[in-house]
């Protein structure tokens, strides 16, 4: 099977690096051959995240069709946040809780998307039904993925499975997730930096 | 919860027409609130298969924001196969195995697609993954779907895992899925009509 790559959206925030990692993660289990990358260095919050979880950032590319034919798609569908030449490879998978907007194949694909607050829920979902155990350092990665994402499960976004997927994460990861995720956003933009300019 | 419309496309292929009846089954489990219609009559081969498993053939309508907010698609997602109004209602659920082509949403939704043969193989995946039992009429729908969408598991299409589903849900409906098989196509216009018209 040819490679694939793996990626979020532009100006990555932690659920686009986060679930490129995971996803990878999973595919690679299931029997694809993917790496995972991103659009963009990570922002102060998820280099947080990545250093609290010893985890290195993926790689950062400008193109893909230089590297591979076919490419999958996480927390994001809209080709304008996507890879510069998106119109040039093949879009196998999406996994995605964003609206559809301008997202057009060639030829049929796997594509999920559910209305939660974070891709990460979905794609602790997409492990569960493959019967996949999530490693305990991606377990930590997702867990930062939905505190990010839906504010530590303070946004108007946030549902009840993503409230479980946080329960479920924080036990797998053995993290106090109140504790570590106030740390997180502090360190992030989301508190840290805003407080210091605004 | 708003009552919701289930539907396939245009001209409706035994696939459209059941996938509506067992996705609105399963979504009225899981508690939503939805009825099964139809775009159109049902053709020949349907009408043997909704016969033969006595089911009633769904409502067809002509507009759906007369009747409903909120709609949910099967086996279609572009809206030129769609209900003539489709602009003016919310999709809020897609199951679908084709190629994703000018479908656009405001909010975020459900959008299940995969490339498998037949859309009623990616719901009986979703049933298992609720836990949810396929009635022994509703497997003998499915069942049918799948045959009609992959001529008998001989179609280019035909996957793994659109297989497994035949054999699946030919036991839950106590069906012999060859012979059964055979008779349907030849009452559809797949091999019957088109031979005495050639
Ligand atoms: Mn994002
Ligand atoms: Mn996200
Ligand atoms: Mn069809
Ligand atoms: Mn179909």
């Amino acid at each position: 099977m040819a490679k694939e790559l793996i990626f979020g959206h532009q100006n990555p925030d932690t659920d686009a690096i986060v679930a490129a990692i995971s996803y990878s993660y999973l595919q690679n289990k299931l029997g694809y051959d993917t790496e995972a990358v991103a659009l963009g260095e990570p922002n102060e919050e998820t280099a947080y995240v990545l250093d609290h979880f010893n985890t290195k950032a993926p790689r950062v590319i400008q193109t893909a069709k230089t590297e591979v034919d076919a490419v999958m798609l996480v927390d994001h569908n809209e080709p304008q946040q996507s890879v510069s030449d998106i119109a040039d490879v093949k879009v196998t998978h999406v996994v995605d809780h964003h609206r559809i907007q301008n997202f057009n194949t060639a030829d049929p694909l796997y594509y999920r998307a559910e209305p939660l607050g974070c891709t990460s829920t979905i794609l602790l979902k997409i492990y569960n039904e493959n019967n996949v155990a999530v490693p305990e350092v991606i377990a930590g990665l997702m867990l930062s993925a939905i505190i990010s994402d839906t504010l530590l499960l303070k946004s108007p976004t946030t549902t009840d499975e993503d409230r479980d997927a946080v329960k479920t994460l924080a036990e797998l990861s053995h993290t106090d997730y109140q504790t570590y995720g106030l740390e997180m956003l502090k360190a992030g933009t989301n508190l840290g930096n805003k407080s210091a300019t605004e």
